[in-house]
């Protein structure tokens, strides 16, 4: 398995690759940083040439950053599951609705995420990650699933009153750190079949979604196939394909995050995700 | 007048600038490639100490590509125009209706628009595009011009179509080349007054837009603060602050551009940008 990652050493971003065994090793040898040329397939297949036991192990605990350096954009997919729609009180869509996540707002897996002045419905969102690793355009189903590279988490992070203010929800999806990535990128050859993967969320260690890919309204591949017919999909650009039943809104009182607050979420595969929510501060720092 | 761009030679976009006299000159002794890091005001300042007539003049009629390279978020604000608010039949607006265009859909001032397959009612819409050169977060209306690196003219082309398929826009904003952006970007030092700019759009030698900015229901220095409070605006981020009335969805019955079709528009002080459309094919060029 092969688990791609970014990490931070002396304010720089490197390439990593978390090993079998879980230990964090420099990948610097081969990619300087995992940017969206090294998720061609050419590049990608010096991977196998690769002893990973030779690289070096990574020490300390390194910040993990997002996986992709330069991602150009993140494509997001609303009500993609039946039972979150269900429990958003909508109807089940017809088509994929589509809407796009600020890069500003990707961050790694285990920071912060700051509260907005002014916030008052912070939501999760565990959702399946696809990263793009060649361009496509126009794309047959049948060919989609060749365009990507890998899966990762992502928590597509909402806060309910910024996104319902107007008709359009890219605000309330779009704030700093409302997008942890990661903590790696799972090469596609890994997973054998990415309508069946089990994701789940605990807010305070209480089990709040838990799902499978297998209930998708539209699987991946017809959600590339789909974007690709509207817009070029970009060699790192990610999309995030909708989340299972099980938010905060959902809820009857909603239930909303708060400060301190710590948020848990995974897939099955493609690892863990850990953010505790805090205030927000204007020294916060960049990624 | 700091008229910068982006110009391409042997498929490559170097550094440009085009003179008072309107001849394009190279500009990478300066700079390799306009990228956001130039945009910040003391990357800016260093233009005062270049003797514009000793770079050398390009020859020839190279592509002018987007004048900035790497642009990590394109925010537009929805009806921003009293007089384009009731064209469309929506009230107006008490805050900023935010949204986003994928970057893939950027491209230069004179470049070709490819009607999509199965589009039907393809939209112009001119508008003024804020450059952001430095980063904002959480800035004040009263400090938010000086984030501005300069200004330039943005076509916020739609496909209605696609655009009110879902309640979500941006699919119908983000197709390839539904943002010719340029053909420069005036340094902010050379636009007195953003809020008093005449824009204009011509479809086939006909005028359809004719306004000015100084019409704004949301000024420039309102959305760069309203903006800033949500997401983090970035170097080379560019913000399109929203079309005058005409547009073709405003007309009775409404008027869509078709293939073969000539779009004109400009801004004062901001120059001008021709676009065609062309029927899309498969093998049309990158960008």
């Amino acid at each position: 398995m092969t688990k791609l990652c970014r990490y931070r050493l002396n304010g720089h971003e490197k390439s990593g690759l978390v090993d079998s065994s879980g230990t964090l090793r420099d990948l610097s040898s081969l990619w300087d940083d995992l940017t969206p040329d090294c998720l061609a397939p050419h590049s990608l297949g010096k991977l196998a040439d690769i002893d990973v036991s030779s690289l070096p192990a990574v020490s300390g605990s390194p910040r993990f950053g997002i996986p992709i350096s330069h991602v150009s954009k993140c494509v997001c997919i609303g009500l993609n599951y039946t039972d979150h729609a269900k429990e958003a009180g909508l109807p089940i869509p017809q088509e994929p609705i589509v809407f796009l996540k600020a890069p500003s707002a990707l961050c790694g897996a285990y920071d912060a995420i700051p509260i907005p002045p002014h916030a008052s419905k912070m939501d999760w969102e565990v959702e399946l990650g696809v990263v793009i690793g060649s361009t496509a355009r126009h794309v047959k189903e049948a060919d989609a699933l060749k365009h990507v590279a890998g899966y990762c988490v992502i928590n597509d992070v909402s806060e309910r009153s910024f996104q319902m203010q107007s008709s359009q929800w890219d605000k309330g999806k779009g704030c700093d750190n409302f997008g942890p990535v990661g903590p790696f990128l799972v090469t596609a050859d890994e997973i054998a079949d990415p309508q069946n993967l089990h994701l789940w969320l605990d807010v305070n260690g209480v089990r709040r979604q838990d799902g499978s890919t297998s209930t998708m309204i539209f699987s991946v591949r017809e959600i590339i196939a789909y974007l690709s017919r509207y817009m070029t999909l970009l060699p790192g650009d990610i999309i995030a394909t909708g989340t299972p039943p099980g938010v905060g809104m959902g809820h009857n009182p909603p239930l909303w995050l708060q400060e301190g607050d710590e948020i848990r979420l995974g897939i099955d595969g493609l690892g863990e995700q850990k953010q505790t929510l805090i205030r927000w501060r204007h020294d916060l720092p960049t990624k």
